[in-house]
């Protein structure tokens, strides 16, 4: 039996036509080529038809379960978080507390805490740990409107965990609605007794677990913390070369905490994003820009890290397609809402509310390709849906600090319906 | 018939206990008085006891719809904000979009924009139209687990009008679960046609509108926005005495945008509330901690201006009770939610994860003079409690940027469950 679904009524239809090939940038980045009193007709997962209420009304058959009256509602493509670090165990609530208290952060390092404190309890954890702590964020990301996202490994520094970590990302995007995107991260730390010879770790990531990763096919993307005292540039080139070898796309996280040509390594090894970028330099941002290289910004981490944001103004004004994302992490970046990254990314980095929707929708999906299939609602493309009770995409961040998802469809089935999971 | 609740099992039961008299200063606003494995039992709206789920479970003899179990979450007093301007017309969200495009206050004054714009809209509603407008507002304070709010009028600007939204404001409150407290308003602004010559309008204020509203019992707070270009320190001083005069307490919008000697004022004028303080001085800090004036910081205002945010951690040090509040208003902080305010708190101005409870529960109370009957979970106080769905509180704001509210109990009944209104 066909599975239809109509959406009418919606006071803006938000499409993000014309950008599937190829992420908007500058001015584009304001183009949401927006419906008003819009429709939208999916069948069988997939968008058949986006027109008016009015040319759509009536056209197709469908009973009234098939269909959604989003009169006064505002209906965008499901959004797209392109960098989280999904898979973990445990929190650090503690290490929050501590901070705000004025303790450093290497005092909370030398308390046991820090990355490695997630990396051991991610090692301990079972499969089905970490599957039951994974899903239970997942259910937030989609009340959340978002329906496709990014996850790293990263959390289990050795082959075995770091195949656990892939293994449960890939077992969550079979079973959850959202879509899973995954990224092996094997570079995320130097395993605390393999300070002293990094060296020897770059191997282990380069010689036993990239061939692995890709061997079992557990990761479309090669991800690598690129800053002083994690991974050098020349090491961070030879990962992700490594990973080119075996079919494993470039990522890396750059210029977090200070300027180290994190960007213009992305540029130059052909990676299809650079994150982070706090402090990326001039010529990183005229780097990626020339190379196409879509910047992934966190402003969720600055803020809980209370540090300062990256300069998405002028990232924009350079050409560089900039995408959002929440960072969902346990340490840095703890919240699952990317409606509220797109708040910071008005009210803290200088970026328009039409700007803030490219950033989640086609931009996110060109951040992880996967911008033929999702981030805007054409014909042909998975039937991903996101509606929000505003009345204008403008409240998104007006009524800020707020989550108005009402409903969110996902391959062309309701999964959230009057801000519920159903 | 008794009607009855029982709650158990909370992993953490917030008390805030011992600071019904007097509200929390320095180290106490860290102190929450916390029951772990904690139960709570409510008879016709009151708390009876407070204890161990060991001790109540047994104890009182509940039906299963009178039992709440709270295993795993956290259980709060019922949130308060003590700062709204609830009762008003019209949104102002395309103002917001030209400030995010650089366009100045002015130009957007210029464009028929700013309080004026809402002043217009408020005088040309209906009772009905604002009623309509307001109670969704309420609905969604509920749902961020607020049990008790502050509303002012100022939006009238006539006797007329300022009357209508202080009516609007006692219907709601009688209809609506959530306590209104009342604020008359009326020197917010001085009327555009009346700018040359505002002593008028100052004398309009206390002769007209005062002694009506309080003849009238339709407010229990008289407000002034003492800032330069609105309100002088004189002229403010005249509208609070008068107030007093006719048994309304004195509150004050001080120190918002310059130092403006509000905060002294205040403290001289024996105000119960101090509120904005981005620019209070040493000396108006110091006069407020010794005359017992509560300072009501509205972080939102300011992440939403994009300016300084108020120093927090200087007065918290300095002896002065802080609360913490939405100023929910459709010009500077159009958002709903408290618990994003705590966020702000603790990330933008310094404050602890245990402050920012006390700031939004006892002393949130005090600011608006209800602390005998709400703002903590002790015998004999109203049983209003939200239940967050977190393991800690800690969680309120290390998971950033999202509601954790599952159950808000007003008045001893459940009115929101899951999420959801009920």
């Amino acid at each position: 039996m066909t599975q239809k679904l109509l959406i009418t009524g919606a006071s803006q239809l938000i499409t993000m036509a014309g950008h599937s090939e190829k992420p908007a940038v500058k001015d584009a980045m304001s183009d949401l080529q927006i419906l008003e009193n819009g429709a939208l007709y999916m069948e069988d997962g997939r968008i058949v038809e986006v027109g008016s209420t009015e040319e759509l009304q009536g056209k197709y058959d469908v009973s009234s379960e098939e269909h959604i009256d989003a009169t006064g509602k505002v209906v965008a493509p499901g959004l797209i978080d392109p960098h989280t670090h999904l898979v973990h165990a445990g929190t650090r609530e503690n290490e929050y507390a501590m901070r705000l208290k004025g303790r450093t952060y290497m005092d909370i390092m030398e308390a046991g805490g820090g990355i490695h404190a997630t990396t051991r309890a991610t090692q301990e954890a079972s499969h089905e740990e970490l599957y039951e702590q994974s899903i239970k964020r997942l259910n937030k990301f989609l009340l959340h409107g978002v329906t496709t996202v990014e996850a790293k490994s990263g959390y289990g520094l050795t082959l075995e965990h770091e195949l656990k970590q892939l293994e449960v990302a890939q077992k969550l995007g079979n079973d959850h609605p959202i879509d899973l995107v995954s990224t092996f991260m094997g570079a995320h730390a130097i395993p605390m007794h393999e300070k002293e010879t990094p060296e020897v770790f770059v191997d282990r990531v380069i010689n036993e677990m990239i061939p692995e990763v890709a061997k079992r096919n557990l990761a479309t993307f090669n991800d690598v913390f690129c800053e002083r005292g994690v991974f050098t540039p020349d090491q961070s080139r030879r990962i992700l070369e490594a990973g080119k070898e075996h079919g494993l796309i470039p990522k890396i996280h750059a210029d977090e905490i200070e300027p180290y040509a994190g960007a213009e390594l992305a540029a130059s090894v052909g990676a299809i994003s650079a994150d982070h970028l706090l402090r990326a330099s001039e010529q990183g941002i005229k780097d990626m820009a020339e190379a196409g290289v879509v910047g992934v910004l966190l402003p969720g981490t600055a803020f809980f890290l209370m540090a300062e944001f990256a300069q998405a103004r002028k990232m924009i004004d350079a050409g560089v397609a900039v995408a959002l994302s929440t960072d969902a992490n346990p340490g840095s970046s703890p919240t699952i809402s990317l409606p509220f990254i797109m708040n910071l990314g008005c009210l803290n980095m200088g970026m328009t509310p039409e700007e803030v929707l490219t950033a989640t929708t086609i931009n996110a999906a060109h951040a992880i390709g996967c911008a033929e299939e999702a981030g805007s609602l054409e014909k042909g493309k998975k039937a991903d849906v996101t509606i929000f009770d505003i009345p204008n995409y403008l409240f998104l961040s007006y009524q800020y600090g707020m989550n108005h998802v009402d409903t969110v469809i996902k391959a062309g089935m309701p999964r959230v319906v009057g801000g519920q999971l159903v």
